[in-house]
């Protein structure tokens, strides 16, 4: 029995306590939250849980095994460091801190404890995007060559972060897993409309090795919610729409043949393929409940985390890189990620 | 009435032809093509044609008060300038030419020789952009903040120009007629994907006086059809889809407010405003018909063109900067339009 | 505080349950299943739920006011039955019952012993159908012609009901609600396909006062799950599209003008108008929160009752109808009310 | 070289000349109209046409082999006899004519004569159909349960026909052809809204020999245009949507397999499988370009007219049997065909 304490109860901790609740082989004993108010409500909601607002109440308890944090960014590095010099496991929401300096010494305090740490980067667990990893590796696109997202809605503005950390993190993380590397650097062009010096629009162009371009288009000024990546591969391609409840993605047994003919004419040709789309059937499955049991086995079994801190690291560095190039004119930004520095 | 000659007879020139020859005040007696073969299509639509391999005959004929361009766009600069120089009004095919250079000269030749110059920027004859303008005009939608479109489909790749002068002269000439205004400054970020050298996927950020951005993504990769614009304003914001056939605009009453209050809790709070939408009625009509009955105004009336030279030379210098700044790193590009040389 | 007893726990139950235990001024005390599990399921949710396997410990605790029943509709009536004679309110799932003559016998008992009856008919507390509601009444649709519902699915095939019984309750209770009037005859025509004896494809003709058709068609052999409903109106029409998540209410100003010319030429003329789409915004709430909220003021105040025994007594009557229409080759059948047996 | 005549040149006419002009092989060499604006309008388009307002010159003109007849229905059987009479091959409009006593004598006609005669039932000619039709055949969706169609739109009310007769023909010429087989009975309701004795909505339930169901709703009553035809097979379910421009047909993995377990519980099992949903690439082209080659083919190789007399006198058949039953209260009409009466 893995026993956990949650802090923060506000938006997105509920879940995780019901998720961790629920699954078998662990108990939430204690939780905290600075409101009384959510306290409370979480106590009608699960009347064995004890509350508290100050969180060094479940650092300090010795029958703890695990933390796990749902507050706002700017604190998940404190809280990481302190659960994690307290010897326990972290489960961390998303994105793992707000600078990489942050995150790359939480990757290696967690190395030095021997402890499990995980970023709450929910996608690479939904069938959605584990279908697409599973087309990919087969070979069935051919090879990948240029991934693009468009992840724009009208926005809940925030005034400590961009729309790049609240948006993009997402984007990072699915590609990464995707194509198996990380981004070596990036171009960002960024705007602020509504809150002088908070970017609500940008677009980030990222490098990957072997060349690929990953585009992202993110922004809090579209009255539509849009969620789709475009995934272009030599033999087919698809289109991943994560607002559609029924028919997430479309393979489109299109493509794009480049063959050079250096005749007389020097004639140039090109082919198309134009063919069927196909759909295909998505497990079903909260990628939530996935993902928490993940953690619950990376704990007892000693795997390796999907989303473990490393991965947090590489997507904290190609935000800031990201950002650092928008405020730099968009010139191209190499990303360090420094995990030499970790050991 | 206007007698006019139509050089090129490929892929869009015979929409033109049929298009003057149903307009009361307008007949074509000559066109030309270097394929045989479509001048002999030609003639079995419109037996009246007289054709030629050469559009010299075009220009020589005295009884041709205006020629028509839809040729690749490596030629309109010379044919267009052999038209004027003939004493022709001219109408051509967008883009107006392949550099701004060209189109300068062509701006000025016209000028001088007090001739109609018209380019093909049909987009906005349209009722959905036409609508679009009303809306805005009347103030319905507040100060606009932001303009973005993505025009993406899988490509019908050329070798001779990039996906930036091939699909992003529509947006420019709509930008420039919505905003009433040229862009300042542009970043490109392009990628060749499949052709070495000829970009197929490009992001661009343009911005306009008062600090209006205006963004453009466009991609010959993308195996969907997407043409859609978002224009945020103040007040309200607008989707227009142009692949949708009767719902081409979407206005969505949502916007944002900004509310700051400097409490002594120093709480930021941002106001939204979620509500109906509205999907007006459009007008039909085919957008070619409005523009060439536009043309022949102009020549008989000498009411300022909608889509003059002027205009085609404001999104050529748009398209010639774009691709400055993605060759130079996606640099802030300043853009020159040097119409005070014209004359 | 009322207090409640429920009775299934099954596919629905846990969401009256969840419902009555976050409302204000109610608790929920005792559940029954057959299911162990099921009770098993309710204690680990609810801690302090007493749980039963055997319903009449709910029926005999003097300290429970009233009954909700959630078990297959077979049952309904009989567990009804006890619980008005118990002297407790009732909530019956819809549909009330499976004849007409045991919902007329609950309308009667439940008048004579002055307890409130309520049918769990959700649709007509949720805020798409109440704002349609809105748009009758305020005339903007002027008058109605004509109603008519898709609601086809691949079914969830049952073996005690047809897809009748199983999916026109909901298009009953909304036409019945909008409308202000019951249905004076039916036609239907029905098929099995796949279980002998059981239609799973049905289309019913119902005609209300001053001949307004309202037309089902409902299907458990439909690929897609379709959930649409047109309202034609002399001024505008409107499509309720409940599959949409975010555009359910779609209002076009669109209408017939009937215009009669008998001139010399016997000329008949049909104006049509096609105008703008509007789309409102709905407001958000759960429609099951409002309709057991609305349970509990019945019990405490008396008010009438939107969708109480009367209201499902006539949808059990006109699904009755239908299947008698039917089975003799659907021929017209007038539907029988009694409410006058009821006193 | 098949030369034609067309009489009418309306609505549809104009299509079927610019189709017999553009085809090898034929040429039209008169058309004749009540209207002389029409005929003026067609001299326009086609310099070379002879035209008149008295159709009889087309019937007396020796030169001419066929005769295309594309005025109101109710002059279809006329004219159509008046050619065959004459000795010419006839294309009609559908539907072949008002009444199954008059598309009976056509036949006959015919066949006496040795004529070719086509009716214009352009949907068995296309693409989608065609495919819809090649799936069937194959065994891809099993055997065929039931076929549902729904084809309604906001009307163009018609004062001679009602929506049955305007609707209708399509997807009873549709639906024989891909089921290979006429309807035996049906059970039609409908109902007058906007002109006192024309139907304009109405729900037709035909059956076809082994059983199968076929469905038709037809509606000129819908502010929304919707075109939707479903097939449901033991193996697959399709649906055919023919206002989608690049997704016409979508194949659902998808089934209903009956397993009867008679245990001891006697429990009744049914078995869902749902996978996933294919969209075949349909060819382009024009369907109307296929039926007109056709109907030449006819002429000069005798090959069987894929939508001959008799396939449009099952039409007419079924037509006139749905309006009989929808007269009569909805009774279960038996359709008779009378074929050997032809001969």
């Amino acid at each position: 029995m893995i026993t956990l304490g949650v802090i923060g109860t506000g938006y997105w901790g509920p879940n995780l306590v019901r998720n961790f609740v629920n699954l078998p082989g662990a108990r939430v004993t204690r939780v905290s939250d600075l409101s009384r108010e959510r306290l409370q409500h979480m106590e009608k909601l699960y009347p064995f849980l004890e509350t508290t607002q100050d969180y060094r109440v479940l650092m300090d308890d010795p029958a703890i095994d695990a933390i796990v944090i749902a507050t706002p960014v700017s604190s998940h590095a404190k809280l990481a460091r302190e659960a994690l010099s307290a010897g326990k496991h972290v489960f961390v929401e998303k994105p793992l801190s707000s600078s990489a300096e942050d995150s790359l010494q939480l990757v290696r305090l967690a190395r030095e404890k021997s402890l499990v740490g995980m970023v709450g980067h929910t996608f690479i667990y939904s069938p959605a995007v584990l279908k697409i990893k599973e087309l990919l590796d087969s070979g069935e696109l051919g090879e990948v060559y240029y991934v693009s997202t468009t992840r724009v809605n009208l926005g809940l503005f925030q005034d400590d972060i961009n729309v790049v950390w609240d948006l993009a993190p997402h984007d990072l993380s699915i590609f990464t897993f995707l194509l198996d590397a990380e981004p070596e650097r990036v171009q960002g062009v960024g705007h602020s409309y509504i809150q002088p010096g908070i970017e609500d629009v940008a677009f980030l162009a990222y490098t990957f090795p072997g060349g690929r371009l990953a585009n992202i288009h993110v922004s809090w000024l579209d009255p539509n919610k849009i969620r789709r990546t475009t995934v272009v591969g030599s033999k087919k391609m698809l289109v991943y729409d994560d607002t559609s409840n029924v028919e997430k993605i479309r393979v489109y047994d299109k493509g794009v043949d480049v063959h050079r003919h250096y005749d007389t004419f020097g004639e140039f040709q090109l082919a198309y393929r134009f063919g069927d789309i196909h759909i295909p059937k998505l497990d079903d499955g909260e990628p939530l409940k996935v993902e928490t049991a993940h953690f619950l086995e990376c704990i007892r079994q000693g795997v390796p985390c999907r989303s473990g801190l490393e991965h947090g690291h590489h997507v904290v560095c190609a935000l800031e890189a990201a950002c650092l190039s928008m405020r730099e004119g968009g010139r191209s930004v190499e990303i360090e990620y420094n995990l030499s520095r970790a050991f």
